[in-house]
């Protein structure tokens, strides 16, 4: 705790939070309305919602109140001129998010992004706080490219968070020369309302819209080398089928693994057992006690039983074993609001407050 | 109708189904109870239901109730010494399947079991009638080597049979070399009570107990060619994942391929959409106008919407698509009581029947 | 069948289907596609859709495809200059049923709705036809003081459906003086997209918008006695609590019920057994066999083993038994989108020209 | 906690959990694992479990991981002879407790118990804690009757405890006449495996086996008065529909309420939401902040979403509004395993040994 407090003085730092009424939004708010650094001081959505309360802008799906110091809110519009906070957390669709958060980097705000429309630019730090902390070296770049005084710092794909943390690992020591993944989502992965019940209760729909390109275009990122002023992307190959299952939260992810370096699986198993991430990362308000927990019963890990682990911010990983085709075969299991989505992204602000990038109140 | 009504004459061949309490058992005696050509007139359970009205035995899973003709049948035990009829269908668990089937087909017997014992053995034909009817050549050298008058024919594991439908086409033609295989499986599949409601409501459970390894060697054997006297296996490499969902009825499928001969994914599509199976299997009772539905929709095949295709004997595949690992990727689903058990088998029965190995009565 | 085509000749009448590319209204565009007396030849909804082939315009939920047909029809506006069917089936929602339904009676239209705009005026009938099919005649009253060559013929509200059909041969027998009723309502019963996955799975909603009172009133129309230009109301005591469940189809009903005429649990159950309905609506293209199905079962009827028992229509009904409070209570379950929405109005339509109010062409 | 930790000294209490391997023997686990005054230090099950580890014995099926210090102890017989601890919880099923639970009486223990056999004896306490402390006074009685130097006593059904909680209040000011109550329960009121995921998944079944009369009976007990050598039951008539639904946990009760002394429903809302219980019963361990949780939402409470309020020991209620027939309607909702079987009895032994019933050690 020692270590938390003295990152920052009595004071916080004023955050807001763009799209703030859909389901990671709300992640954000519950996040962040206690936060020991972060002070949620705004909240932002779109014309339908700003200049209401926010305890009536929002359809709250959470199981808790709405955080009291938030609820009487008013909502602000999602641009700079509306918005004073250093610091923006955004949860904007990805129709939003290409026009304004360009204009907040712009503008002089950090922002901590869960849209996906700039997580593939070159010199967008798409980050994973335990497994690439040094891919926001690359936000020099960024500034001297685009000129902006602020920056964007991007979290990727829910699915593709859960599985990088299991595989980072496995790159770490190994390398990953191929990887089959095939996941089972969580309809809250679509956000809210998001999957008619109509068509997911008792069924599998094997399809998620433009989500399988994704997930082996970003899983390259996350596990890429930062080179001077660039990321280099791993050399992996990577073949994703992603389907939605009648889960509330907690994506779960199968995967298939060829190793550069070959290693049975008990070894990489015990190996993921020990892996901590990366140090910077560790002891941070939101960082969780242990990135990834190894299960060693054959049935784990399940999303209802184990999303919650780590306050969500764990991933668990279980079922290591021989694969009859790469070299190792495991499921992965992470809740993807939290560690998939918002969770990440205040990691990440985390990080880069302990590390400077953030200045201090 | 012609077709299949000259294949017997007026009077049908008497059958048993043995387990018949259980939930294979059961879509046994749904499927044979108005058969046109067998006439179930036994069923078998074990000790704890033998002497009982069947009515009385079972619990009945089905939304439609017992069939008359059968309600009132007593529940004989599983053995040659208390069942007179020259067909058995066996819904035995793997327990009592060891020791029963042999000493039915020692006692002059024809089994068509869903059973995993037998599935294995050299002279054991492992049959899907569209795929592989030519297996049941080996019968012959079953019959030298075991002495049996009778024979045991083994349908397969439920998952094995909905990816083997959908890749039979492809190694016809192409060759598939490697398979990566993900499954997501109904409840159903593991009988009744089975899946505690407990352990899957909102749930995945990514593991089901010796499943993968029958996956894995099953298909191979499917796929196998018949040699004069033994099946040689396809020199195929697979890799299974298994895994259960809250889903009532119908095996989901994803499915990587390597082939020895390439092709696009369009190709590919349109050639499973032309596969009609092999000829023998077409119009017989129990024959699905289609064996494989080839969906153009993106996000189907899904159980609850397709599982009932050709009153359950139709595989259903979607999603034919370029692999970004091996060469195609796709889903297939199909219903794992029916085309993946009771109805294989009774298939399996037709064809043996319609090509002089069951004798008319 | 012989009755059936002896009420047309070899034409049929030209239908249109309002709202037609909702969960209800794909339900007429199925019910209508092949019907012996009716022809869908329109297709109507909102300016979204005016314009577009059906296939294109609409959202299909069903499992089968839609039907061939009425694929390529263009949709229409759903107004009276844009449909030039005699006999309209409405769909539409509350917001729009209020200005179009009265536009197209106005129009000399017959206008079979399940919008619930209408149902609780006093000159127009909501009629069961197994129920009350002498409530059409208050259409001289409604011709008479609203001046319209048309009609407008309201079905109930889905769960008030399911209830009026089990207690109308209470009603009949004994004299309904107070039922108790709880629901649990299939999520199809909103519509599509409707209910939200995150919302409903694993869940109970023990609320639905506005239902209460509409069960409560519409119960004592359905079950109220027509009198020379108006509709007594029954002079029962309604109280209703209804809930949502994550089913996909089917409500399910149970209800405590106070007899005028007492009459102990065996005898009701039994009348419940022996009860067709009114006779002119037997025989009719979509009358059940049976409109109650009595189980004896202690744990039936079930939505998702019973929902489609006789094609939908049947309501089935179990657990007939003596109530400590009032007189006996029971659990009646139907199909909330066929016996309860689109079936419902087809059947009355056909009973309108099985009774000469709808012309032959 | 001044006033908890003053009750007992440094030292705990030694109790034994009987049934300790089921459903809610896993509860009491849980809850006593490192409770402030009572020390867990026998588990006792079945012949076919005594002599393994706990850890062994179990199907442990919660998402925690087993408690550390209890899953190495060895499973003991479910009789005195085998158990030392003074207090007993059980858990049995009632097949074991209706000779296991006298012995332990006869035997000098308090048996806090779960299981159905004695909860209707007139000298056997039926208590919730917040509702019917003072019938705890009836066991002078039990013990001149019996000649137990120990003692028996009883919680409730799992829904009937719901439903006592929220009409507790209500019959305390107002007297209650007449209940209609209609159950939507979860699936782990059943136990372990308990219902078939293949009945229950997208289902509603009416009917629990023994569960009506159950809450019909227990009801009037709870709310009974203690006269000096029994109870009187409330003279209040109860009808009860109970459902299963497929919820994991939380039981949703919905009631219609005729009042001896009418009151409309705002005040009894208000009354509802300022009701503590007895005061006896606050401030013990195992006590929620609130006994009740009164919701002005429309749409709550709702099992996934606020079973969990108070540890699972708060009971939710919303929706107190006027009924059509008798006064007042409502919703209630409470944890069945917590609130409704093993942290019931738990607070009732908190209730004995904070007021002298239970010796300190």
């Amino acid at each position: 705790m020692t270590t938390r407090e003295s990152s920052f003085g009595a004071s916080r730092v004023p955050v807001a939070v763009l799209g703030a009424t859909g389901a990671v939004g709300q992640a954000f708010v519950r996040l962040l309305a206690s936060h020991p650094w972060f002070e949620l001081v705004e909240v932002a959505a779109s014309e339908r919602s700003a200049g209401k309360p926010y305890a009536e802008a929002v359809t709250w799906i959470g199981d808790d109140p709405i955080p009291p110091a938030i609820a009487g809110l008013t909502v602000q519009l999602s641009s700079p001129a509306h918005i004073r906070s250093p610091v923006v957390f955004s949860a904007l669709d990805a129709a939003a998010a290409g026009e304004a958060e360009p204009a907040f980097a712009k503008s002089d705000r950090i922002v901590l992004t869960n849209a996906r429309n700039f997580r593939m630019e070159p010199d967008v730090p798409l980050v994973i706080a335990e497994v690439n902390p040094d891919h926001l070296d690359i936000l020099a770049t960024q500034r001297k490219q685009r000129g902006w005084p602020g920056a964007i710092v991007a979290n990727g794909n829910c699915a593709v968070i859960v599985a990088a943390m299991a595989l980072a690992p496995v790159q770490q020591r190994y390398g990953v020369r191929r990887v089959f993944i095939s996941t089972m989502q969580a309809v809250s992965g679509a956000g809210y309302p998001g999957v008619a019940s109509m068509d997911i209760l008792g069924n599998v729909i094997p399809y998620i819209k433009d989500e399988e390109p994704k997930v082996e275009a970003e899983l390259c990122k996350f596990l890429g080398l930062r080179e001077s002023d660039h990321i280099q992307h791993a050399a992996m190959v990577v073949s994703a089928h992603t389907s939605r299952v009648p889960v509330q939260h907690g994506h779960t992810v199968v995967m298939s693994v060829e190793m550069t370096r070959r290693a049975d699986a008990a070894e990489v198993e015990a190996h993921l057992g020990n892996w901590r991430g990366a140090p910077e990362a560790c002891r941070l308000p939101s960082s969780p006690e242990r990135p990834l927990a190894v299960f060693k019963e054959p049935d784990r890990p399940q999303p209802r039983r184990d999303v919650d682990l780590g306050k969500g911010m764990t991933v668990s990983v279980g079922r290591v074993r021989r694969d009859t085709l790469f070299d190792v075969r495991l499921v992965a299991m992470g809740h993807n609001i939290i560690r998939g989505a918002a969770g990440a992204s205040v990691l990440n602000a985390e990080l880069m407050a302990s590390t400077g990038r953030i200045p201090k109140p």
